[in-house]
């Protein structure tokens, strides 16, 4: 072949922000795959915020990537070669951030292309969206009637989970970045409200979109927007934690709410990670397709091209520059 | 009658530990019951932390005791006249810090004196206890093997939690303030370590203890425990909060813990107040008498005579004085 395998690696542990100095972008030659492995060409790479975890050499619920390693990450791509499939399949289950990756083929899962395009497989149907659906359904079930508040309402996770408790009959209300996502929440994805935290003053906006306070707070973002929602948390409130995006290139973690919060309006705070709840995926992968062709689903894609611009792409995740799921096509 | 009725009046919002400027005692005529109430000379007054947050003019889960009102409290005692009781009989219900009060019988619970002596249903047997058998049974289930941790623990709820979470195949570790109350509760309670928090390296001595880390957390004083305990949280933990005793005479809630440390670890951490669980009073009295009559549940009482004497021992238990459930003979 005298194709090559373009990738990036984490060069260095990044501060803050990464850098492609952090993210070194290189060529190197096809991997030849291993006896029983599946040879994938890559078509589209998933960027999600959890990957600056992966980045920092600290315990978590997952390991880092090893320095000089190739990033890691989740692709959908086409069968170059392999056994159990046939060449041009689109699966699910490449890895890491480049153009061809060999896979044991117990790890690929064929997708339907005709159900949904490729991309929504790392998306509405995929890791986020699963998020999504545990975080509603079993972390922090919402109530007919209830308030359901959610950050980060125009991504990747947010915008489904608030579409999901909007279904489970909540009064569901966003908050983002922006006049243009907040419009894009409210008349695109259907919420009750939306608040944009880079208003002057977010606990008072957040206040009068929650004239009933907040029963249930799907937390992805911290920061200052976890520090609005606080006092707005009822009596048996539920928060489900699947992150905390705003706070991720801080170097020393922020103090948290006084917890005697807690138990004066007996909340539930639980955090998950969606990897531990693997029969969830395959579920929320057809109901959501389900739910995608009967157009009660609605879902946008900020497509990069080109793994040259995953680095930049990726810093401006971290500062809620994307709109919507951020995926880089690998052309 | 001649016979006064020696009372404690909220006269003033403290600020840090109430003084006796804060609680007023007078004499006041024994009330004149109204029609179809009951008329209760109070024999024990229970001291709870709890009590704490009443005096403040803040939001809670319960209203505070307004100012120059009689101070709020559960006591024991026994009926003088009224419908539906005989003169004599103990009860559990009477209310406010003050040797007489005037109850609609429906508030009134019979006590069985035999099986336990009176005060016992104020502790062991009463609220504090409820507390602990919610905590560890509905809140926060700890499952055979694992570590369970409980702060205050020779206290009127640490010290049944403890036991409760022994009988459910735990490992049992409390902490406590002073080499008598850690020996106490090693050697009477038998639970399998306990840590002194006036050490000199809580955090490294809580380490030790818990050499397989923390998978339920028991939490009902905050402050430097908590902040020992957070590290050592296991993947799944869950954390009861009952309470943060350490921090109720804080003028400011000092920051928690950044609870990016939930979604790592997948923590549950759940408040609660028992009296949003008032079916299981009856449960834990039940349960918990047979366990005292089979001799496999302890308890002890720190029992100060004499009602002039409640405010200085309501500030002992807030600062950690007291060795056991305080209550007040009201002699």
């Amino acid at each position: 072949m005298t194709e090559t395998n373009p990738l990036i690696r984490l060069a260095r542990r990044p501060t803050g922000i990464p850098t492609t100095e952090d993210l070194v972008y290189e060529e190197a030659p096809v991997p030849q795959p291993a006896p029983g492995e599946v040879l994938v060409r890559n078509r589209f790479l998933s960027l999600d915020p959890y990957m600056r975890g992966r980045m920092n050499d600290v315990k978590s619920y997952a390991p880092p990537v090893a320095l000089g390693a190739v990033m890691e990450g989740q692709s959908v791509g086409q069968v170059v070669s392999g056994p159990g499939f046939e060449p041009g399949t689109w699966v699910l289950g490449g890895r890491g951030w480049q153009h061809y990756c060999s896979v044991p083929p117990h790890l690929l899962v064929p997708v339907d292309a005709e159900a949904a395009p490729p991309s929504a497989y790392l998306g509405v149907l995929g890791m986020p969206g699963t998020t999504a659906w545990v975080g509603c359904t079993e972390i922090a079930p919402v109530k007919p009637g209830e308030t359901f508040v959610v950050a980060a309402a125009s991504g990747a996770v947010g915008a489904v989970a608030g579409q999901i408790a909007r279904r489970m009959g909540a009064r569901v209300v966003g908050i983002a970045g922006g006049a243009e996502k907040c419009a894009y929440v409210r008349d695109e994805l259907g919420f009750d409200a939306c608040v944009d935290h880079r208003g002057e003053d977010l606990p008072a906006a957040l206040a009068e979109a929650c004239p009933r306070g907040i029963d249930v707070y799907f937390e992805n973002v911290g920061g200052a927007v976890q520090r609005a929602v606080w006092p707005l948390l009822n009596p048996f409130a539920r928060v489900a934690m699947c992150g905390m995006v705003a706070e991720y290139n801080d170097g020393t973690p922020a103090p948290g709410p006084n917890l005697m919060s807690a138990v004066r309006n007996k909340l539930s705070i639980r955090g998950f990670i969606v990897g531990d709840h693997p029969r969830q995926f395959p579920v929320w992968r057809e109901t959501g397709a389900r739910w995608l062709r009967e157009g009660v689903l609605t879902y946008r894609e900020d497509v990069v091209h080109g793994l040259r611009n995953a680095p930049g792409a990726f810093a401006g995740l971290l500062s809620g520059k994307n709109f919507g799921k951020l995926v880089v096509a690998l052309d």
